[in-house]
C-alpha cells in the first residue's frame, strides 16, 4: 500500500443498527486491496434509499441484519493505493462509483455490469457505504474530477449518473420532447441532462409548486402541477422520477406512438398499467437499475457547466448528525442533504 | 383500368350488420384508383378480432355502426390495375397487406407506418375487409407470392407478419432463449419464426395439452402446460400471444436481466404488472400494433420452407358460411379457419 | 387550386444552359398538383453543387442536357394549395425540403426515403430547382417555420439538415468527442449541431485560419490548422465536411476504437483508406446522402437559438445576379451566398 | 491449486524461434493464478496468422523477438483450478477463448473487451499460445462444451466466433441477403452462421472451384467463381473473408443502399475504396477485430447441429509436426489443419 498522508489506524463511522437506530463508532481504517484505492471521504449525499433503511430497516429483500454504514453518493481524496495501482493517483480528488461488479459474468462482459448478479453495492445490506471517514473502492471506480468541480458536486455525480442513464434509455436527443414526473433531486437533474442532450421540451410535473418553481429555473421548459390534466401534452419520452403510481399512470397517455417510458422512481412492486396504450402505440417501457459507464459523461456535464449540482445542496451535516441528514427531507425548502464525515 | 379477365359489375360480400348478425349481399365491384389493383379474393383467414366484432359488435373504440365486411387475412389474384400501375401485374398471385397508411405523416415517413394516425385498416369500422369476391388495395401492398406458396398460405402471411414483427421487437437472433405464451395460430407461428431467426430455445406455454402437442411439432423446443411453475425457466425474450393476464404475469419473472417482453395478444385494457422486476432487471416491455415492412420476409420464410402456414388450416368455408367460420374456434381440433369467397 | 394572393401567369427563372452559361427567362408559374403547394420563393442558398454544375455542366452521372434551374436550399411563402391540401396553409412561411421520394418503394416505406431510387431532387438534372419566383412542392415537404426564423435561415435549413443527419449517423450525444474536417458552411453547421447534441469536444480543422477563427466562435471548442499534426487528438466521431482526401486520411487515425467516420463532403469517387485501422479499431465508416426526417429537428434548433444560420450569410444576390452568387465563394470573407429571386 | 489428475512438472511445447524456425522444447507446466484454470490441451486449429508468423516472423507491429508458442484455436480438459475457482470445474471439457482483457478500461466495461488496449492475446508476441501440452486461462474464458461437441469442434469455436461476430456486425437476420467473399474456413463458417441467423441468400465467391463446391454443400445458397461479374447481385450485407483487395472492391458495388460491409480478412494496410458508393448508398463499412461475448452462441450453434465444424478438419498433426501443420494449406484439398499436442 502506497500513501503519502498520515493515515490513522481507526476511523469514525455512522452505523445503522436497525430501524431508527444510529450510532457513531470506531472501526479500523480499511486497507485497499491490490486493485483498490483508499479514499478519505469529503462529501456524501443522502438518498431516499438511505432514509428508507433508517425508517423501515429494509428495502424489499434487503434487510439490515447487522450494523450497516449508509451513504452511497460519495466523493473524497485518494490517500493510499493498492499494490497494482499507480501511486500517482494519491492526492487525486475523486467521485466514487459505489459498486463492485464481478467483471466475469455474462452481464459484466457485455457492458451491463449494473445487472451483475454478484454486485456488491454500497449501503445495501450487508455491504457498507460511505458515512465514514475512509472507504476503499476499486481504482477504476474512483473517477478523477477536475478542480472546478466541488466536493459536493463530486458526491452528487451518483444521482447525476442515474439521470444520465435514464435519459440514455429514453433515447433523448435533439428535438426530443420529454416529460419528467417528480421535481425532487433526480427529477431536476434529469431535466438538466435532457436539456444537455438537446431535448426541445422538458415538461416537469410535481405536486409541490415550490419544487416546480425550482425546476423551472433549472432544466424544465415548462412545469405542470401534478393534479392538472396533461391531456394536451404529447411527448416522445416520459421519465418517472417520482415513484408515485398516479404520476406513472398519468404520464403514459402523454407519450406519442413509438415513445419511451422509463421508470426511475421506486414505488410499489406492482402497478396497474394501461397496456392497451403500450400496445396500440408500441411504446417501450423499462426501468433503470443504477447505471453503467456513466461517470465520465456525468463529470463532463458538470465540468462544462451544463449541469449544476451544487445548487441542489440545501443542508449539510457532520457524522454525528446523520439522523438529521436522513430526515432532512422534512425541513422546509430541503432538496438535498450532504454529510461531511470529517466534521 | 387495365384488365384481361372478364370482371362482373357486382359481387357478393358478407356483411356484418351488428352483433350476431351477418348477411350475404351484392355490391358493385370496386374500381381500383390510379395506384391500386383489383384483387379477386381466393382465401381469407379468420382472426379472433373478426369473431370479436361478430360477437360483441365492437373492439374498444371501434364500433360497428354500419354494415361492415370482415376479414383482413387475404390472398388473391390481381385482375385489374389502376392507371399508374404496370399492367404486367395482372394475373399475379398476391398476398394482401391490409392497410392504407397516409404516407405523409411523421410516422409514415420514418418507417413506422403501422402507427400512422390516418391508417385505414381492413375490417376495422368503418373500413371494409375481404370477405368479398373482390377487393382493391394499393399496388405495393399486394405482394407477389411464388407458385410454391398456396392460396391459404398467402392469406396467412398476415398472422405471420405479426409473428415476424413480434420477434423483431423481441430482438430474437442466434442463441436467444424465447418464451411464447399461447399455442394458438399466432403462438405457433411466432415459435416457428423465432426458430428461423436462430433462437436456441423456444418454450411454448398453453392451458391446452392438445395445442401444446401441436406446437411441439411445429416450432417449440419445449412445452409447458400453463399451470406449471416456470420458476426454473430463464429466457431472453418473452412474447405473449395469449392476451391472458395470468400468462403475462407468469411470463415476466422468467425473463433474465436486460430481456424483452412483447405483448401481442389483446386482452384487458389495463394489467397489473410487476414493475419492480421491470426496473430491477431493466427489462424492456412493449406491444405490437400490426406490423410494418414485414411481408417480403414473411413470404421468403414460407417460400423457403422455414415456416409452414398450410398446416394451421383446419377448416374452410364458403361466403355463405362466414358465421360458421367465425365460430369455428369452438370446433374440436380447430386452429385456423379460412373463408373462400368464390365458393 | 386555392389561393388568396394574386398569382401571375408567368414568372422569371434563372436557367443554366450549359457550362458557364446562365440566362434569366420567363416560364409559366407551375400549378400545384392535388397534394402540392405553390411557394413564392424568398431566399435560396447557393450550394457547392450548384457551382459545380455551373462550372462543369455535370456531377458524376448527372449531366445538364437541357436548361436547368439550379438552387435547392429554399424558403418562401405558400400562396396556393392543391385540391387535397388544407387551404389554411396559404400564407404560411415555409422551409422547403427539396425532394420528392416515391413513397412506395422498400426504402421509402422503411424510413430511408433519401435512398429512394425514384427520387426527384431539386436542381439535379433533369429536375428543376428554386432559382425561380415560384416552385411547387408536396405539402408535407413545405415545413412551417415560426416568425422568429428569418427567410434566409429558413432557406439554410437544408444544409442544417445535412449537419443533423451527419451528427445522427455519427451517434453524437453527451460526452462525444467530435472531429470535423472543413470549416465551410457545412462544417460550421455540423459543429453547432454537435454541440447542441451534447458533444464534449468539437475540434474543427481547415486550411484557412480565417475560417477557423469563424468556427471557433460558432461551435468549435478547438481548432487546428489543416497541416498540423493531429496525432494527439482522440475522438469518438469524425465527420468530414471537406471532401478533401488528405483531410479524410488525416482524420481517421484520430478516431478511437469503436468510433464512427461519416463522410459528408463530396470529393473523388475513390479514396485510399487505412483499412487496417478500420479493422483493428472496429470503426464504422459511412457517408450521408442528403437526409430524411430531419426538418422538424432542424427548425427547432434554429427557433430555440441553439444553431444560428443567419450569421453564415455573407452575400446576397438577385435573380439577375445568379452567376455572381454561384462564384461568390471566391469573394473575400465569403461563407454563404443567398439568392433572392424577387429582387 | 486444486487438481485430481496427476500433473507433470514439465511439458512439451512447440516454439517459434524466428522465421521458418520451429523447435519442440520442455517448459514447466504453468500454475493457474487464483482466477485461472489449467487446461490439458487436446486440439489446436491452425490459423493463417500462425502460418504468417512462421513465414514472416511478424504481423504488422507484432514481431517475434523471443521464442513464441503459436496456436490460438484451442480446446482441452480442465485439470486444475486456481484458488478462487470452483473445483467442480476440474474434468470439464472446454473451448478456450484465447484472450485476457484488462476488464477495467472503458472498452472492457462497455462490453467491447476485444478492443481493450491492454489485451493479452494468445500467440501474439510476446504472449504464448496453445501449441503446448498445457495452458492456463481465466476460468470464465474456458467455456464448457457438451459431450456432443468433439475436441476438434471445441477448438474451432474460435474461427466460429469470428463468423458469429462478423454476421452480428453485418446485422444478418431473417430475409437478409449476404455475400461472402472467400470460401476458406472463415468463409464457409460465416456462410453457415448467416444461414442459422435466417439469411435468405448466402452467395459465396472464391477463385477456387473446389472450395466453392465445398461451400455449396455447407452454407452457400449460391456460388460464384471470383472472376465472374457480380453486377446483377444485390445484397444487404457483404462480408469479406478473403482479405483480397480485388474481392473487396468487387463486392462493395453489390451492396444495396443502407447495406453493411464487414471486412474480416486481413490484407493490405490500405485499400482504395469506392467512397462514392459508400456515400451515395449510405453503406456502413467496418471490420472485425477478434470478437466479444460470442462463445456461448458459437457453442450452441454447434451443439444444435446448425453449424458443423468437424467437416472443416482435413489434416491432423502431432506436436513434432507443427511445421507440417502450418504449411498444410498447400496440401491438396486442405481446409483446416489441427495440432494434437498430446500425440
Amino acid at each position: 500500500m502506497n500513501t503519502i498522508e498520515s493515515i490513522p489506524a481507526s476511523m469514525r463511522v455512522s452505523e445503522l443498527l436497525g430501524t431508527d437506530s444510529l450510532t457513531v463508532t470506531d472501526r479500523p481504517v480499511p486497507s485497499p486491496r491490490a486493485d483498490e484505492v483508499l479514499v478519505r471521504v469529503t462529501s456524501v449525499g443522502v438518498c431516499g434509499s438511505d432514509t428508507h433503511y433508517f425508517t423501515h430497516g429494509r428495502i424489499g429483500p434487503f434487510v439490515v441484519e447487522q450494523p450497516l454504514v449508509l451513504g452511497h453518493e460519495a466523493s473524497g481524496v485518494i490517500v493510499a493505493v493498492g499494490s497494482d495501482v499507480d501511486a500517482e493517483r494519491i492526492g487525486s480528488r475523486v467521485s466514487i462509483e459505489p459498486q463492485r461488479p464481478c467483471r466475469v459474468c455474462e452481464q459484466c462482459k457485455k457492458g451491463a455490469y449494473n445487472l451483475c448478479p454478484q454486485m456488491q453495492f454500497f449501503a445495501t445490506p450487508p455491504i457498507d457505504g460511505a458515512f465514514a471517514e475512509y472507504v476503499t473502492i476499486q481504482s477504476d471506480f474512483a473517477h478523477d474530477v477536475p478542480d472546478s468541480v466541488s466536493a459536493h458536486a463530486a458526491a452528487l455525480m451518483e444521482p447525476l449518473a442515474v439521470g444520465v442513464w435514464a435519459c440514455q434509455k429514453a433515447q433523448v436527443t435533439i428535438g426530443t420532447r420529454v416529460l419528467v414526473a417528480g421535481a425532487g433531486p433526480i427529477g431536476v437533474i434529469t431535466a438538466q441532462v435532457a436539456r444537455a442532450m438537446g431535448a426541445s421540451e422538458v415538461i416537469v410535473t410535481d405536486v409541490s409548486e415550490e419544487r416546480l418553481a425550482f425546476a423551472a429555473k433549472h432544466g424544465a421548459t415548462r412545469t405542470l402541477v401534478g393534479g392538472e390534466p396533461i391531456d394536451e401534452v404529447s411527448v416522445d419520452a416520459f421519465i418517472d422520477a417520482s415513484g408515485a403510481a398516479p404520476a406513472v399512470r398519468a404520464g403514459i397517455p402523454a407519450v406519442a406512438p413509438g415513445g419511451r417510458v422509463v421508470l426511475v422512481g421506486l414505488g410499489a412492486d406492482e402497478l396497474t398499467l394501461p397496456v392497451n396504450l403500450l400496445q396500440n402505440r408500441e411504446l417501450w417501457l423499462t426501468g433503470v437499475f443504477r447505471y453503467a459507464n456513466t461517470w465520465p459523461t456525468a463529470i463532463e456535464l458538470v465540468a462544462s457547466g451544463r449541469v449544476n449540482l451544487d445548487l441542489l445542496v440545501t443542508h449539510t451535516f457532520g457524522l454525528d448528525e446523520v439522523e438529521g441528514a436522513l430526515m432532512a427531507g422534512r425541513l422546509p425548502g430541503a432538496l438535498k442533504a450532504v454529510v461531511e464525515p470529517w466534521r
